[in-house]
């Protein structure tokens, strides 16, 4: 005997394989949707059903886009000198949020991981190489997380980038802006230190 | 321009309006589901596109149940004379959990909050005396939650149950099994210490 309705169980546990949905999360999203009205219901599942055939990969940054080249890359009055690799679309997202860069962006679509299988020629690491090559691109800036696998595709990028003679860079790493020390980390503390920034005054 | 592709952006904004979910958490789901296989978000759809066509109240106890009576009032074996009231059917799942009642349960749908014109005509509460005058209910655990709008729907739901001679009860409040009480807010463990139990030693 069941106690949830089977169309609700399927519901929640298709909510639950979603990343961070635990099954407590996921029944209540599935209790919320049936005490909406039912058009709710149907306009996410529309949303859901047009959203692969809508949505394909940018030739040339590989980023998620509904025309190809995508907006940013056909945007003329972008930076074509630098361009920013990042691991996935959303990081390209947080990144344009901040409306600190200008340049161009090359998602390489996940980060090396030899235990997974994924290596360069399962990124888009050749199209990395030949769009540096063939282009205008004097720096790329990368911008993988700071994490081990981030840290470590940071440095084949660079190693590989080398060949080509452009310049490359990192995202500086540091304390939080607006975050007491108190609670910063010792890892990010230390670099913080080692990498201290002398204040230049102005006259 | 947008840099969010709108078909993206649609789904994104469609997670957002679910309870607990934020711009950041709903375009990762978005972002997920994008890079998953198509069948996974037609599943999810399909889904959603029954969720209402198949659930529908039982119109004893108006939990959600694709059957009527739902399968927990048509069960022979449940203890009829015990009914368990709650606020929503998600309190009804954590109850049946647990494994610790075999009563039936009567659902209100919410619960009392004047401000918001939601009275006693808004929740099953007629339907609920209606059943206890007319049925061999004999206890009626009133099992909304401990803050202020359960409590006092719980009052109300008292004061009405008197009328008709039925024994009535409430979850017990206390310190979480397991909890350090250090960390119980002071209210609960003062209720803790007006409520401690006399231990029986066993012989």
């Amino acid at each position: 005997m069941h106690v949830v309705p089977p169309a609700l169980d399927r519901l929640i546990n298709d909510f639950a394989k979603l990343p961070g949905i635990g099954q407590k999360t996921a029944a209540r999203l599935a209790l919320y949707i049936l005490r909406r009205p039912e058009s709710e219901a149907k306009n996410l599942a529309q949303d859901l059903l047009h959203l692969h055939a809508s949505i394909h990969l940018c030739r040339q940054c590989f980023t998620f886009s509904e025309s190809d080249p995508c907006g940013i890359c056909a945007n003329t009055s972008r930076n074509t000198r630098l361009l920013c690799v990042v691991e996935e679309p959303g990081d390209q997202l947080v990144i344009e949020k901040t409306g600190a860069f200008n340049g161009l962006y090359h998602i390489l679509h996940g980060v090396l991981a030899p235990m997974d299988g994924i290596g360069p020629d399962e990124l888009k690491v050749r199209e990395l190489l030949a769009r540096v090559r063939s282009g205008t691109v004097e720096e790329v800036l990368i911008a993988t997380s700071s994490t081990v696998p981030g840290e470590a595709t940071a440095s084949y990028l660079v190693d590989q980038l080398k060949k080509t003679g452009v310049a490359t860079s990192r995202l500086a790493c540091g304390i939080p802006m607006g975050m007491d020390i108190k609670y910063a980390d010792e890892h990010t503390l230390a670099h913080a230190i080692r990498a201290r920034q002398h204040i230049i005054e102005q006259v």
